[in-house]
């Protein structure tokens, strides 16, 4: 785990973005315990926490093909369906998983608990600043997510609101420009090496929060280290005492 | 004041969605009383009240040229803008307010007192529904109106998003699609008879909230019965109690 370091430069920061999946919501957990309780039921025999891990696997690259422009804008429950589909047949369980039971699973990313210090971290810089969510899940989708979650913003802002996903540069720019703040006004929070360089690249600030386990059991979470960031933090308290709160 | 009366026909209902300007927040008294600040800083003689009527009348035309096509799409902070210069060379004082403080007042729209009972009603209201803001308001205005009025909703949807003003079905339409529900599954509500009217025409239910004083001392406020609706209320608290909440 990297040290935490110091944001010099933070002082203009207006906004904070918070990222949602594995950053603000434990997505893996989520997800596996969901699809347990549905392969369960099924008597499907899938390992759900690898199952969960391909399924994840499958959301950059279908994202990419939309920023590309190989593929027209697409929802991200399209997505998820697609990738669903396509890896039930690829384990040989296409014909014992029905219609209603991938409707529940995709639905699954609507329901996702929070990590524990995430209400609590939001409470505390809204205080100080607007603070709101910048996801790749769809509008609908994240008003459904946060709700169930109990998390507050001051707004939601959807990628759908750009039809472009992130790490292109639209979706940030077009936040900051709908809250009519310079890029730069702007901090995005996010536990992802490719949203931070993404936000960078689009001029906003950038906070690393690492999520251990946000990757689930099996695999290694992103590290700060590893990417240039303004702020490297390791919990949400450590993240508002840096901003001040 | 018309007598309250109930809708039939409200359980699809999944979105409640509340206009701000005078349904959720009192803008006459918010208005004439920054107006009287900046007047008297200033020495400019002008009755603040009168001045917020003034300055009201211009806003359903202006909106309305946007919405022909006369004009293109223009945020609300701009059309605020060439009203007030307009106002200000009608009364004769176009040489007295400098431009901070023409800022400043286009700023009031952002500061903003709510109605007593309104951050209760949607508290009560979000137990049940999902509760929105949509407003002719711009993005950034409403997300800076909500947190200084200290309302919180499930999530706010500026008509911005749609690039049309209400009445237009466009924008209903839109935060519609944006929450993943049908027309009929949201109910709009709201204090003035165009705003119920446009709501209806897009295939929304509404819900007619009675704010008496909403116009300022001077004029009376729209009337539930003018209007055709599927519920007149007179109170946050009686629109709380018929949607079983």
């Amino acid at each position: 785990m990297s040290e935490t370091t110091t944001g010099a430069g933070l002082d203009q920061v207006q906004v904070v973005a918070f990222d949602i999946f594995g950053t603000t919501v434990d997505w893996h957990r989520g997800i596996r315990e969901q699809a347990a309780v549905a392969f369960a039921r099924i008597g499907v025999d899938l390992d759900p926490a690898a199952f969960a891990d391909a399924w994840r696997d499958r959301y950059l690259p279908a994202m990419a093909r939309v920023n590309s422009g190989e593929r027209a804008w697409a929802y991200l429950d399209a997505l998820h369906r697609e990738s669903l589909d396509a890896l039930l047949a690829e384990h040989g369980v296409d014909d014992r998983i029905g219609e209603d039971a991938r409707r529940d699973l995709v639905r699954a990313w609507h329901r996702l608990p929070a990590w524990p210090d995430s209400a609590q971290t939001i409470e505390r810089l809204r205080r100080r600043y607007t603070v709101v969510a910048l996801s790749n899940g769809g509008f609908a989708l994240l008003v459904h997510l946060l709700k169930h979650a109990r998390l507050t913003f001051d707004a939601i802002l959807s990628v759908e609101l750009a039809r472009s996903y992130k790490p292109s540069p639209t979706p940030y720019r077009t936040a900051a420009a709908l809250l009519d703040v310079d890029p730069e006004q702007v901090l995005m929070v996010a536990a992802h090496g490719w949203d931070i360089d993404g936000a960078r690249t689009a001029g906003l600030r950038t906070a690393f929060l690492e999520r251990p386990g946000e990757k689930g059991p099996n695999r290694i979470h992103d590290l700060a280290q590893d990417s240039e960031t303004d702020l490297a933090v390791l919990s949400g308290d450590d993240l508002a005492r840096h901003l001040n709160c």
